[in-house]
């Protein structure tokens, strides 16, 4: 049986050691203080690790049940999510008009980490809603968020994001969902979903589903979706619930992993919904969903990660096996324990590096989120923009990865579903796929963000890493970092140059090497991260020695990042100067 | 619902065209002729893709049953097994005076991809008795060989390995089963083995089982253990079946994946075996299987790689989504084929050009297991011991990560078990793991096979391929491959030398660049194969420009690994380089 503790002294050191966040004059921050955050992830932590943590394995086994229309959750899940409500947990960075506590969203990103590593499956329910209820939050008019908000804010009502048909996925522009104009302003939505997450249950009163349509007469293909809002229940002028709606589910779908959701079929058979946003200007409205969403999904890979991570820890130390070639280690056991191997240390600092370091990528990425929304700054919003695929495509993949190593450490027994590692990885596949798969999150980084606004956050990012080198070159103890920061960094520009020259000529030379752009921007990014938190346990250690043994370990930890994993920035490199004509040299037929 | 394909071409291609196995003097290769391996690989294509195929899904969601002690197979497989030992597929490389036909290894090796590509599990059942028939071949008795071997051979009964028992996988030396003497010469077995692959069924009339055990008195660890025959039913001295023996299933496991073979807990409590080889030289006679079950296991990660390869392809070409960025190629429909981007061919190339280089590779190695064994050739023998370890952890670890990337190119549809790309990710994750995890593969290589002999088999492999380059370095249309090749050998000597130069000092300094080794080793491996079919395809074009196509498409797929793939040689040189500091830093208290 698998066990996850939260890791509230490591998010507390990236909050206040790393990001500094009190000390921040964005909106919000001051209050931020060491003690109040610490009590709010101490919190989480226990909920997340003694309730929802202990319904990942029962998820897994008993799935979702679909019978006459209705969908049963597994056991425990009711409970659990009433727990949840309970404490507030679901309206944590959400405005304070509509029962939200408004904090700022590191402080939700931190907390849902927590939530995810202890049980995706579940965690997807209020993550969904979380979505739903951002976009009606900038999109709606006061009604709608009058009407929906409260109620999503408290997940007393549930959300779902509705934009997958049979036929289309990442192109949206082939759908065939109807929405007829009614005379009371309203919509009659007809067509067919599919893979939408928690679109049927029972743990809400409502459901209220935003669903991606086509009103008749539009123009074609993209531009012509709209964003409508379609509750399970219709609401009554008073709020209260009315008629069951003409939307149900038709299928649950079986799946490799987070089996504690539902995924499901919906079918719209002259639903009612309610315009979201502008006529035809869906697919704005859908992002604003999306990009938070994506942000989530590679908070995913990390924390399926990390808890897959804790669990091959834990199994490394106990388990004996074999004799450390350099002299026992346990005298007085039958074998050492596994940790003593050379390749299994390697297995788990790869775990451990990747893991401390996405955790350090995603606040900062969500404090970017901040102060572009909380402080209005515009460079952080292009900045954000420009990550976004990055941290859901390098997190997912790397991710997915680490949960397979972190199995890998188990031997058979990882093998076994009772050991819970087959879940990890399992349930963690689905992060490199929804959201847009990784491919597409590579399309969008190299296609659009790139170049966006003339190219100008990505020469941001270069300058701030330029920055950080030429500001930390000559501190004791940072050329382990910086220099190996340095390298990857020429990588990484020497890549933007190569698609700057060729991708204008054929705009193939530039996507053949798109995923391996968004790897080796990831792996940069990291490096980054571990230039941070090196210069800040640095620094730590300087004015407290007190506790010496973490910081020493986080050093250690980012030296194996920068020289065991950072090297992969050249073979990516290698791998998008070879160009488009190695990927494109066979017609189709020829494969 | 997925498909297969017999890659029968492919294979008379690397046979004929690339090892021009008939050419050969090996005794046995002269009656290799194309015709006649033609006329055996067209039969087993269409038992394993029409018979064997559509039984994999079937097998992976009705699973094995215990009841009473009885594991029912999935439904179809006794029927498929009958056809399979009808056709004499069981015995094709075995001794003809045990009811095989004494085809070569290669053969053998041939036929058996398509077998495990079609169903991995099925294909364990008979897989398991050929592995434990060469164990009793090798080291049996003449009574031993004429009691068991014929039935054997012919699958009437199936054989299994026991080697694991709950507290002791890779350290068996740890093992607790003991073996007591009895008067008549015979033991009396009594312990527990767990993940036994076939361990209970009832297609065949018997089962042989393998057993490590301890008998009482020997030396301690792992010299003190023994193989033992056991099998399921006395066999009486006429050869008919005597009285259950005392071995049986407790319990079944429930897996990540291979849901259709019987993976289980064997109880034996006085049990009566016999000894197979000598007292307490257990471990030579076992290795006899786990050498050969580790290049059948590295076959399976081709295998599953190739299968789902051919259904993400088929998808590619048949799904409609989005525009070619360079020009619509699709007029006609909604959207082009997934085909046409760039990314989702990088994924193609990526498993194409693994699958078919290691094809070559496979064969190439059972061609040097036919050279050692048939035609007495200690060189071939000390070259494919080294390439073992290879072959078994390179070619799953590479395999499984290309399953990942076919299941990839079906966006959501292949997280949904319906699509069947979920199974194959799911079955190919235990090649990683069973028959030595790949970290003891990549500890075997490195720890053993490196100096093994004085290090006399990987100088000579770095001959060959040296060899290779000046054979072939003025020849035209060669130097897209020799350069490649000659830089990424120089990274494996490099590599070498650094073991060398610093494990004598410190055996971690080459230990924890073990699994970097074996990876960088198998990327050379591929990258001399796509050498020796590229120089094949250009002979072919010339002499006979009738297949023109065929060969082109090798050439342009061999171009694409040099180029997209070998470049990670040097990111896995870095790492080994960087020694084990970075890797033994911590203090296992402090992770």
């Amino acid at each position: 049986m698998p066990s996850y503790t939260a890791p509230t002294k490591d998010l507390q050191y990236v909050l206040h050691d790393v990001l500094r966040v009190s000390q921040s004059d964005v909106p919000g921050y001051a209050e931020l203080e060491p003690d109040f955050t610490s009590a709010v992830l101490e919190e989480a932590g226990k909920l997340t690790s003694e309730v929802i943590a202990p319904l990942n394995a029962v998820g897994d086994a008993e799935g979702c049940t679909l019978e006459n229309g209705v969908v049963r959750v597994p056991t425990g899940f009711q409970d659990a999510f009433d727990q949840v409500r309970e404490g507030g947990w679901t309206g944590l960075d959400m405005p304070e008009e509509y029962g939200g506590q408004n904090m700022p969203y590191v402080l939700g990103t931190a907390v849902g980490e927590m939530f995810s590593a202890a049980n995706q499956a579940f965690t997807m329910y209020q993550g969904l809603t979380h979505g739903a209820a951002s976009a009606i939050l900038t999109h709606g008019s006061d009604q709608q968020k009058d009407t929906f908000l409260p109620k999503m804010v408290s997940c007393q009502w549930t959300g779902t994001m509705n934009l997958t048909e049979p036929h289309c996925g990442t192109d949206l522009g082939l759908m065939r969902t109807k929405a007829e104009p009614q005379d009371d302003g309203s919509y009659k939505l007809s067509g067919q979903k599919i893979f939408i997450s928690s679109g049927e249950h029972e743990m809400a009163e409502n459901i209220i589903h935003l669903v991606l349509a086509k009103i008749p007469g539009g123009p074609e293909g993209i531009k012509g979706v709209s964003l409508f809002i379609v509750p399970k229940f219709l609401v009554k002028e008073d709020g209260g619930l009315g008629d069951r709606n003409g939307v149900t589910c038709g299928k649950l779908e079986e799946k490799m992993g987070i089996h504690g959701n539902s995924t499901c079929v919906m079918d719209y058979d002259g639903a009612t919904g309610y315009l979201l946003g502008e006529e035809h200007k869906g697919m704005r409205a859908m992002f604003t969903m999306m990009n938070e969403a994506r942000i989530g999904v590679g908070m995913q890979g990390l924390a399926q990660a990390d808890v897959a991570y804790q669990n091959a820890l834990a199994y490394a130390k106990d388990r004996l096996q074999g004799r450390d070639v350099t002299g026992v280690k346990n005298p007085d056991g039958p074998a050492d324990p596994l940790i003593v191997h050379p390749d299994v240390r390697r297995m788990l600092m790869d775990q451990k590096s990747f893991v401390e370091g996405a955790r350090a990528f995603i606040l900062w990425g969500a404090s970017l989120i901040d102060k572009a929304h909380r402080a209005e700054d515009k460079d952080a919003d292009g900045l954000i923009s420009l990550m976004t695929p990055v941290i859901k495509g390098f997190l997912t993949d790397e991710g997915f990865d680490m949960t397979i190593q972190a199995q890998q450490v188990f031997g058979g027994h990882g093998y076994i579903e009772e050991s819970g590692m087959s879940q990890f990885a399992r349930d963690a596949r689905i992060a490199m796929i929804y959201e847009g798969a990784n491919g597409v999150q590579a399309l969008d980084l190299v296609g659009r963000k790139l170049a966006q606004d003339g190219g100008k956050h990505v020469m941001a990012y270069f300058e701030m890493v330029k920055n950080f080198c030429t500001e930390n070159k000559d501190v004791e103890g940072m050329a382990d970092f910086v220099e190996p920061l340095k390298k990857a960094s020429k990588d990484l520009q020497a890549a933007g140059m190569y698609f700057m020259q060729n991708g204008m000529k054929n705009p193939n030379a530039a996507l053949a090497g798109s995923s391996d752009f968004m790897h080796l921007f990831g792996h940069v990014c990291l490096g980054l991260m571990w230039g941070m938190m090196a210069r800040a346990s640095l620094k730590a250690l300087e004015d407290d020695p007190s506790d010496a043994a973490f910081h020493e370990a986080k050093l250690a930890t980012g030296r194996y990042y920068m020289t065991r994993r950072l090297p992969a920035t050249a073979m990516h490199l290698a791998r998008i100067e070879s160009g488009a004509d190695p990927v494109m040299a066979l017609d189709a037929e020829a494969f």
